[in-house]
């Protein structure tokens, strides 16, 4: 049986694609949402998507995932640098569980480069674009599979 | 056609003239609501004006703006000086947008001289209690209409 | 008449008892619950509790509380470090109000250590696991029936 | 009779729309000035307006204010961030004063961020070009006749 | 036979109710020993009481604590702030051990927001002026009899 | 004709497998190299492989990869968080540059929290162990053949 | 023959007694003065006396002090937290030198607590309001005529 | 009636004049005890003289002097920057206290330029040496009888 | 025609010569405005030269280079660390500008290693005592004549 | 004949060997105690061994080491972190004087890592358990007998 | 005979020219030693250049100039931020000795604002590119003949 | 059969005894190398010695040690206060390490009283000049043979 994934995505990141593309690239979420499907389905994995600009939200998504899923990819956007409440849920999810960001959080402004939530997952990759999310995929069913 | 501006007020606004007057000024939040519709009615703008305590609503409403309303007017209360995530969705937006508070920021708490979200808006009104809410109206029309 | 206290509780406190039992212990968030209830009407207090993982939400029940109960307990959890709107919250409530912790926040993190929202309530109750409730429904006992 | 009104420019302001217009836009200082006494006299007030490199001017002009004017503004420029005798001197006048910027200071360098002047006013308004001169008498026009 | 607790109060606690009662209250130091030995002896507790402006005597009788007692309370006063003698000493305390302040200290100046010996104690409590002491003594006897 | 990447390993890294297996597995680097090369060679890419504990040779290599490389993959290790003077090398190298770590460097000590060398390349891999290498060169090649 | 003494007065020391009393005292500057000359006369010192907003001016009284006084006071009022300028003047100076302030610094705001200027001087003598003008010159008549 | 004052001196004051005599002068305690009282005398007070090593005995002092003397004046050297409990000592004495040292504390190493129990007093005077003693029992005695 | 240099001394500068030789060496300020002429001179430039102790009057002397020289060169003294004002001058002015010092201020106090001024020129040439000027004046002339 | 060393050692040695003996190892103080008289009797030296928990003490056994001992060893324990006034007596020491400890401090709590009392002695020796005695008698040896 | 100088050149040096020439020019390394070889013959000094990435290297050449060379000229390039070790090199130097940069490093990066080699040499020149080299050279010609 | 040690010396030490006597004394590296063997002779251990600029070098020199050695002693020098890389290289080491300085950098500048290697050892000595070598080895010696 097909093991199962969730995508998060945090605050703002429902624009992408139509703002600030110089930063995020040309990629909606939408795109990105199916890439993401395919991209798991060849690697054996059911894949959730969602996004919220709520902090209490994606608390419970981390919460919900221990018994309904097998593997968990979080892009905390700017809750990444201020969330304590993000990071005690990560920490509570026994499943493995990556965070991902679209940009490369060291060539951004000062209050980007400290991350509080990164303390709770397996590991992290930053920088790729869209191409992150690919990678959050392959690094997740490495994890759920191989471990 | 009449240009439309929305003023988004934070947390714990809604508790205005009815504690900590010292502070914040006699004036209820309907009291203001008024006034500044009124106001906004005389420089020919449409006024909608909403009040909540969670960030990620403040968050969609910002996002809303973009396609719904021709300036933005925020009271970010305390989530002006923590939250990366409303300054982020200000940034995004591309209609005139301007950041007001009741009270002068600078004459209370060490932790209140700090401001994250006001990095995202046009400019920064604050200090004239229920004032600040005229002033800026003006101010939005000023950037709205003459610019 | 009997007077009325609420209990609220922040983000992941509904994990309780099921994960990370060597910080939090192995009472659930609903043995606590009846606990409290229990405890609270030894004193002839009628004891409301909730548990929201939402930041707007803990402000909500925060702000409700001035006309519907004569007391009011909160673990904040994580929002503790990071909250000025909790903090605004508590201080606009007249009634007697009371801060707990499960841990001893000077036991963990460094980032645990620094307390926004103490400087809203009449004391702080912090290291005593399920007992700080017990503890926190007796000082709230003394402070409105005694004072 | 009419009331009375000095506005007070800081350091280099006297170079206005000849230099940085990326920046400070393209009205010179002069320009400000005729706006500012047409916006003044509109609101039925005499309007004075001085500019000067000098800080021990600025405090002298400051100090003069109490007797001879019903209102203060001041533009304190590269001051705003270091000195504490231009503070020292708008704590102890009595009138209505308000600080005012030409940009946003929270969109520029770090050591912009930090006021020292905005403890000593009544409100600050910055971030619309020469406008804000505009809202500032605006607003000083209200504090004067209405409070 | 009746367990045995010490509560050690450190320096200027003999002060109590006699001056700055603003932010200490009225009671006298010994008022409170007097309701402590009362409440403790409520709870099946024999209560000893002392207070001393010396951190060398603070050291020792939290020493001495090891053998001669089953439970210890202690209010720091100053030196919770910067004493990590008694941290050390309370750290090397085998029996159950609670730390308490009159006052809560994250409503004071910002040097009382640190704390230093509390990283050394079960748990804390403070805020609720002579009520602490009760509220430590209930405290500690569940750690005693329950733990 | 296939593109060439370079792996270039920092300080201790020729350790990995003998010791401190806790934080970086049971891979011996030797192991990883093989790994990397069958990977490497599976995505059409041609893989070269070094390690050393000199910073200055880090930066030759850095340099020298401009002419003989189409991509870079660098674990700095400790040179992370100290190496102005690799980050200086990275910056300037325009081809596709990956930065991998086998840690989590989020869950260490405060000091490796801080990156430096960070803002010198595309993206960032870090908390998978050996797996990193995989994922490194999965971006590398994503960079390289689909940009 | 009678040796000679200046005392300069800092930005803002005009305004004394006619405003913010509570923390200045109800004597004017003239009264000071006055008080001041009476004194240095009973200790057989010819004093004068001068008060300027203007850092520039201070500096140069300083300078001038060398070949023209035996001795100086000094108070810089608000230019002591900012004018490393004035230091390096004092510094220069080869008289007998004594900053004074009629406040303690102490009690104030946090940015008072830190002094540039007093590296410069022999001694220091704050907090008597117009006594430590009488204090500063009878401790200047010791430097002078006792040494 | 003669008034009476007390001069307390902290730590390794015992040592003046034999040791350390580039920074703390020729004078032993003993001859500063002898002048102090002397002059104390010409002024029409009684002084009493103590010195101790420990800080304890100084709060004791300090809470002694409330009934018995008229007047306090500390050299609480050391102490000065480390000790809240003795600042908590001196807010708590309601006669006339005064704060003296022999160096100028800000020509000497940073940690001596932050200082915690000048918040305690009324005044302070520092940087004279012996001399700094006989001004402070002029100071002391103007606060005792004029005020 | 011979290009117009301005040099302009800041603060205590005209004290060259006559004290602290230790530190600035025995070179007055007209040797080095003599020496400095005769330089220029010899590389086709003619030098104007000012000392002022008047942070507004090197402002003022800044902005007028803009139309009358063809290069500044600067020695901001004390102000070097502490005034944005002189660094907003000198980036509005348009002209070659270099900052020179007299000694290595990264050899002195810990509040002189940091430099506000310096972010407005072109270069810095400190540490060489008089030759400084010299340098500083082959420097602008490189910048004038070659650019 | 026989040269004079004494030993002093600070707040809460005395409880070594019976607790926390993961940090400081199994030896008690009496052990230490023995074991040292031994080696400096090897090392023709008469050693005495205090301990005191009293920083007031411990300044006084310092001071008295000046006409009694030919060396002194001194273990602050926790005051090494906070203790101005120990550095002050150690400075004021002319004999040989060493700083011991029993754990590496560096291996510990973040506040153990700065050391205020080593400032004060001609060198440390830390992190050989009871053998850091051995090695100081050796140290302190060599600077008695050899220097 | 010709004196004869060295000119050390840090990390990344080699690359001048072909890349980031927006920041350092267009000038390459060995066009720079052509020009510094040929203004040194000019000042009848003889010239020699080096470039290396490793700091190790760089300290042996600046040990060697001791003996071999009349003076030293460094770009220690990034090293300049971090090499606590390059400065203990500099600081045993007895030869004349200058630190040089192309870019103005104030203009830059908040962490090349802090410089630590530059506490190891007579002066600093930084900003002129390629004419840094040049002004060096004059610099320490003056140094070595002149002084 | 002897068990063998290897003493590690890192950048500019080889300048010992030439230069810089007032901090490092008057002996040489290859005295103290002398020194070290008799001494390591004396107590059975047969010594290797060896001196390093090059960071890369000492990291490859203390991961030799591992299969070649029973105990290593190092003098990380400046590298002490900045190599994150040598700390790794020490925790990766499981045979007995001491680190070592002939300074006390605890009276030296403030960047040398922080310190990342000594993390890595058992145990540190510093501030016996030459005589720290001596005691490391006395040390080593007895790690190696008691423990």
């Amino acid at each position: 049986m097909k093991k199962k994934i969730i995508i998060i995505n945090g605050p703002n990141l429902n624009l992408l694609g139509s703002r600030e593309k110089n930063i995020y690239g040309n990629n909606s979420l939408e795109d990105i949402k199916d890439r993401s499907i395919t991209k798991a389905s060849e690697l054996n994995l059911d894949c959730s998507f969602y996004q919220t600009n709520n902090e209490g939200d994606l608390i419970t998504y981390i919460q919900s995932a221990e018994s309904k899923y097998d593997g968990l990819i979080i892009n905390p956007a700017a809750f990444t640098h201020t969330s304590i409440a993000i990071l005690d849920a990560l920490r509570a999810l026994s499943i493995p569980k990556i965070e991902i960001h679209l940009s490369n959080i060291y060539t951004r402004e000062e209050y980007r480069k400290k991350s509080i939530t990164s303390e709770g997952v397996n590991g992290l990759i930053c920088g790729f674009g869209a191409i992150s999310y690919i990678l959050g995929i392959e690094a997740i069913s490495k994890l759920i599979y191989n471990k």
